[in-house]
């Protein structure tokens, strides 16, 4: 079966709204099992709408459409849907009954405007809208199926859970359960976790992939499908652990992990504390680690010494380190880490020093170079970083990286 | 002229990704008075890209698509353009030459798969993207325009703004010249905004009028055309002109403008110093206050005193006002400000405790809990905040709210 979302509203094409309703009905899709091939916005003209209907009608057998059920003249769903179809509109009493337990209850008069609301399709099942003033359906039609729902997220959300989902469940019941896990990578590009991955990709015929490049991140999606819960699991994990042996120690987490859980998990279990010192992150390291909840179980706080003299006095750099190597420099960097693991009194220190920019960039020292060290009892390690992008995404991608820098320490790599 | 948007990419119909580039670019087609009839979001899928590129290139004139170019085997945009026009697909010397500079700036090898991003349809006129590695196209062909921008918000954003955009303009000058202008409002709710302004703008007949809430600020958009950018302008000019008036200081700033611009402007025009002391923020004020380029101008640094045993060694609270008030109290949130002020040799200290949650309520003391603080060299003033949400939004409201009471101190409020 082939599904295909309709989202109707001439706010969408004008830019006034993002349509989030598509990706909710998406989503939801999945979970049934049921292929999703279209999306298409429409506007509220009825002669765009009806081919955008009578298109989706040839190549979809399930059309679910969100909007235009609103009791205004630019509301056109369901006189295009009649047409689409060649059906007519019908009056629907349930229809005009719960409008008027809903006017009650607002305490308003019904407007006549909204006695529209009370046509529909003949033949639809009905669906009282408790939540607003416009019903939806359920049209089936000649082995197509057309469902439409309010434009207004709340409402489209709740008649859809409690009515289409149930109804889709019941008349299709998924023969194939389908699950997909997401493997998070950070330490390599979108090119070079393809190049690790793609021969053992290409001779895979009973899981599909996917791999997404985001700002932090590279991630790695693998779905399957089979008959059972446990069989689907099985097949999952069994891919899971191949591609786990090619990204090694790169792949961080899984799913909803966070880099920072992660970590924090890894502190917790070696009962370890941290203590963070940042120049050009101006805070976001130690802002990235207390998103956790519970965080102050291994975080003790940290500096942020935007200038040198910060550097000097609370970290303890000395000011003749930073007039031979600049601010910007392994040696800084290391000497912050240092400087915060003592006066924080924790286990570990961290620091990062660059040059965000657009500004800064002096001499052979360009925007995103990005100094980063880590401190323990017997040791400091530093790294060299040049980052891309623009200031904010620079300050994220070194956070990311000495974080990534920190997890691989904790697990002895 | 009729415009069509296809979004591209598999993530979107697996409900994995919200479409927002539909969104960014349906409002840039608005302000260039160009009509966007369909959106059409489709999968990797060659075969079902390939008939709605078939079906864009039938009903529209202009089509802009997003997505695709990435350098893994699923991205198959230029391939299916060009089977689509019966176009060869070949290879671009200046693709090539930006990715060899791209890849030496990052420290990297081309990577196998990078070198597939070299090819494009012929004819078409390559976009250089400095921003990652897939390159943009805008291809003309017997009166079709299509234009190609790579998925990634950011890339794709800066790369239809320096380029498609003016290109348009020149192609296709607008007739009314449109215009909006939004106004940011801290430290009112949205009904409380709507009941100062709906008096006037029901009156209105020039203008459209939008209130959006979002978590940070209430927004207030205006929209208005005229022939002339001149013309516009003064129209746009005098609504704003008239809101001002209906909601004073409450507004921080407009458009692109954020809070910690404003204030960062601020303390550069009055030639003040500050410095954050944090805890539950962990380093969010900082990080807020360094998004801006140059803010090493007005911005100090800061202690991160996540425990505290910081508060007392770095910033000087006696352990007997924490003993006695607790963390989270109005003393410790003074004592903080006057210690950060005094330790990072600032005119202003400002700082935040409280309790972010979803852990840590105690007693009277309920999550959402936040005290703030404001020193300078004569005095020191504190707020109460009781505000609601997740971990994270307590935290971001906790900095705006703290970045509203420096904008009304700066401000002499």
């Amino acid at each position: 079966m082939k599904a295909e979302i309709i989202s109707i509203g001439s706010e969408i094409l004008r830019g006034q709204i993002t349509d989030t309703n598509a990706n909710f009905i998406a989503k939801k899709l999945v979970e049934l099992g049921i292929d999703l091939e279209h999306i298409s916005g429409v506007s509220d003209n009825p002669e765009s709408l009806l081919s955008t209907l009578k298109l989706a009608l040839k190549r979809s057998d399930l059309i679910i459409t969100t909007g235009g059920l609103g009791p205004t003249e630019d509301d056109v769903t369901y006189q295009t849907i009649a047409r689409a179809l060649n059906l007519k509109l019908i009056k629907y009493a349930e229809a005009e009954e719960s409008l008027k337990i809903f006017f009650k209850k607002i305490n308003k008069r019904i407007s006549p405007s909204n006695l529209k609301q009370t046509y529909l399709p003949e033949g639809a099942n009905i669906i009282i809208n408790q939540y607003g003033t416009a019903p939806a359906m359920i049209l089936e039609k000649e082995n197509k199926m057309i469902c439409s729902f309010p434009g207004v997220p709340h409402e489209m959300k709740n008649l859809i859970e409690e009515n289409l989902i149930p109804y889709l469940k019941e008349k299709y019941p998924p023969s194939m359960i389908k699950k997909s896990k997401t493997l998070k990578i950070t330490g390599l590009g979108e090119a070079s976790v393809n190049d690790l991955i793609r021969d053992y990709i290409n001779k895979q015929t009973h899981y599909s992939f996917g791999i997404y490049a985001h700002p932090e991140d590279i991630q790695v999606q693998v779905t399957t499908q089979a008959p059972t819960e446990k069989e689907v699991e099985k097949l999952l994990q069994f891919s899971i652990n191949q591609l786990t042996k090619l990204l090694g120690h790169y792949i961080y987490g899984s799913d909803e992990e966070t880099i920072e859980e992660v970590v924090g998990n890894l502190l917790k279990t070696k009962k370890l504390k941290v203590a963070v010192a940042e120049s050009c992150t101006g805070g976001m390291l130690g802002e990235t680690i207390t998103r956790i909840s519970g965080s102050s179980e291994y975080f003790q706080g940290g500096v942020v010494s935007y200038q040198a003299k910060i550097k000097e006095e609370l970290l303890k750099v000395p000011p003749e380190v930073i007039k031979k190597h600049g601010e910007v420099s392994k040696q800084v960097a290391k000497l912050m880490a240092e400087g915060v693991r003592r006066c924080c009194h924790s286990d570990i220190g961290i620091s990062i020093t660059g040059i965000a920019g657009p500004g800064g960039a002096t001499g052979k020292k360009e925007v995103g170079l990005v100094y980063m060290a880590l401190a323990d009892a017997k040791k400091t390690i530093a790294q060299k970083h040049q980052l891309f992008g623009n200031r904010q995404l620079v300050r994220i991608r070194a956070c990311r990286r000495l974080l990534n820098m920190l997890r691989l320490y904790l697990m002895g790599k």
